[in-house]
């Protein structure tokens, strides 16, 4: 079978302002992991934990540094930054085909809806009144937009995601599958023994080259919008409370609950499962690593941890019974 | 432009039950946090955080309780509970619009269900065999409902929602999107080194004035229903897993996980990221803190927490190595 | 009513190869658990904690094993594991509906996907290019399913489910609703202060007799395949980021987060809420206790745990002063 994409090295190169060292006349088909890749593939090396397949990889050619240059048998494509220079070219090998520009004759659009001509919507995508989607975006099948929505151009909305009314998103946001951005902020008033709603007046404001995983959540403000800044990447399953903002930049790994009000800075790094409690400010540069439970406003950046670290389950029982006493023979 | 809405402060106070201190001949076109409220805007003041804005808060009125209201710089509507004051008010300035009544033309519905003829069924909605949906409620657009499902009055499902069969849903139930209502618990048999599914033969029973956030799931019970009782809300990317029961008016923050079999009280409150194990009763009244693990039942009501609290990571190192430490010389 | 099964005792017993213990003559018409089962409903016995309702249970009949057979007052249904047996004789009481063999009319199928003339597709389903479906595979109403899709035979696909291009699922696979397989990994490159998209170029392979819990994510690996293989059964609002590997027969409960390129051994058992870090290896055999943290590999097999317990707020306030000052006293 003939490879979907065939690239002559040279032209890679010149892709990524990268110096061959090597054969510049070879043809590259494939990209792959350095300790898996064979004749014909690209490859990159990054960090310390892969360099001991250098040596003997089998790729047909490796982007690195200039430090690891001299350890490569093969064709080498230098560059200041592998990694981005691995992403960039990453992009020329993506098999995922582009749906087809228009509208699907099973959408259902309402009238007053505005749909650039180069964008996409896909199969059973429903848009509300007064939405508007800007160039090139593409919305997968069976995308709901409500009613005075604003998408930006050159978007990309995966199926099954929904937008409630008045969400705006910026150019360049790329929403995953089951995404909900608006959902109504879990705002309660007691009265009595019993919870009342307290409406959520606000919205979302999603701004320029945002990613957000797949059955991730972004509540719409209470009263004014929850913010999610340029260049912001959140993982899967995360979830965004009402009045929440997030700094540009920054990036949100998996099952991470960020609770309301809370303001997180410019390029913070927040790890897996972490849980940031309520009306916290959280510093920029700020790093927590994963699990990190977050009960207090961070004013300097630098790297936070939480957690008892992982025990053999006898070894733990200990653990948690020394714990206990050291508070009992407190008192 | 014009604002979508506008109320004289003394039909305001008058829908909340509320004195007025101050110039009674206002009108109020929206509703605003009282740090960044403007003229025209009506706030409300509860707890000491924000106390600190009253003086000069640029608000044309503010609820607050009698407790503030000399030190309230602008026209004050004094309640007894501003909070629950101010949801009421904040229904009227809700500008979400009403889905038109009817079912939409793209809707598939089984022959057998009866919709109500109050009810709005949103476009590519799916609805099985002996569904049953009650006066005034409403289907967004993609709600997808299996066979013999039973609907109240009043709901509102919002989009991508699934309900499986037999679930049933009280009055006044508000759904949020990405919901799945009624999956199969996690029920497996051992069985020479493979795990078998043990069918799902519950389902799922969801009373009154239940609310429940975006992607959250309830999985129906293994041979009776898992219950969610009156009143009971519930935030985003919460896991309820089969034959759970949440007693009445109990509130779950997002990203709460509550394993099989185990009974929630009445009036409880469950922080964000709690994780509670299975075959457990939790009594009326209990309070967890965010991100607490709760491994036995508890007998009386009060706050309970986990966890380490948050470190630097070097000092963080160091704790983890103490508890190490501290059980090894133990031996 | 007419109850919607009717099972002589006998046919069951031979259904599981049991010894009938009592009245051979008897008709089962329900399942129920052992404290709630009255006449017609057969139940089981398992473990110890159920075993004093034995003495008194209104059930017809009970499937227990041998030793606990003399205690038993009604008829019994002797075999080696009860919890097996009574999950295959769960399947023949189970009432929910099967869904129509063919294609829904308003369902969107691409030219050139291929789908066996026995399976079932849902109204409102999404079917691109390239994809095969295979024997009696059922897909409820609104699943998506993108490019070059393979799915095996008897497999279950319900509602709202999106599956990306290139995504292979083998023989009786089970996801439920709001399932994503195949979104983007989490990959992103470093480049002066911005974090740029790495296009993921791999997907994600899935085996047969796998299970999938609601809204749970497995996102296509960066270069290869994300892996679940044969028998694995994952739970609700799970998180499997690119390129793990789930090996044989390995069980993960609700809310756990798996980083990248981690990959799980054989027959492990993961509790909910677990939160395991990326490029780690966990052998086979291993079984960590919900909430457990898990920052390195782990080379035996076994028990492992994190966290402090559960404490009232006051002590647990205690608890984290101490361990704070543990650590200032040792500088």
């Amino acid at each position: 079978m003939k490879p979907p994409h065939s690239y002559s090295i040279a032209d890679l190169a010149k892709h990524i302002s990268a110096k061959i060292i090597g054969n510049d006349k070879i043809i590259i088909t494939h990209v792959a992991p350095i300790q898996r890749a064979k004749t014909g593939d690209l490859t990159f090396l990054m960090g310390n934990a892969y360099r001991r397949y250098l040596s003997d990889t089998k790729a047909s050619a490796v982007i690195l540094s200039q430090a690891d240059a001299d350890a490569c048998a093969v064709t080498a494509l230098v560059v200041k930054n592998p990694e981005y220079a691995f992403a960039r070219i990453a992009h020329l090998f993506n098999t995922a085909k582009k749906p087809i520009i228009g509208i699907h004759p099973t959408a259902v659009i309402a009238k007053t809806a505005h749909i650039d001509s180069s964008a996409s919507i896909g199969a059973h995508c429903v848009i509300g009144e007064n939405v508007a989607i800007g160039a090139n975006t593409i919305l997968h099948a069976g995308v709901i937009i409500s009613d005075d929505v604003k998408i930006g151009s050159d978007c990309q909305l995966y199926s099954n995601i929904t937008l409630y009314h008045q969400v705006t998103l910026g150019n360049r946001v790329i929403l995953h599958s089951g995404v909900v951005i608006g959902s109504d902020g879990f705002g309660l008033a007691h009265n009595e023994g019993v919870w009342e709603k307290i409406p959520q007046l606000g919205s979302v404001s999603i701004a320029d080259d945002v990613e957000i995983g797949a059955n991730t959540c972004v509540d719409r403000g209470a009263l004014e919008n929850t913010m999610i800044e340029t260049g912001v990447k959140i993982d899967n399953l995360v979830q965004i409370a009402h009045n929440v903002v997030i700094g540009e930049h920054s990036v949100i790994a998996g099952c991470t609950a960020i609770a309301g009000s809370t303001t997180i800075g410019r390029h913070c790094m927040i790890g897996g499962s972490t849980n940031i409690g309520g009306h916290l400010t959280i510093c920029d540069g700020t790093i927590f690593t994963g699990g990190a439970m977050v009960t207090k406003s961070i004013k300097e950046p630098g790297i936070y941890s939480s957690g008892t670290g992982l025990f053999p389950n006898k070894v733990w029982r200990n653990v948690v019974a020394k714990l206990r006493r050291s508070v009992i023979t407190d008192h």
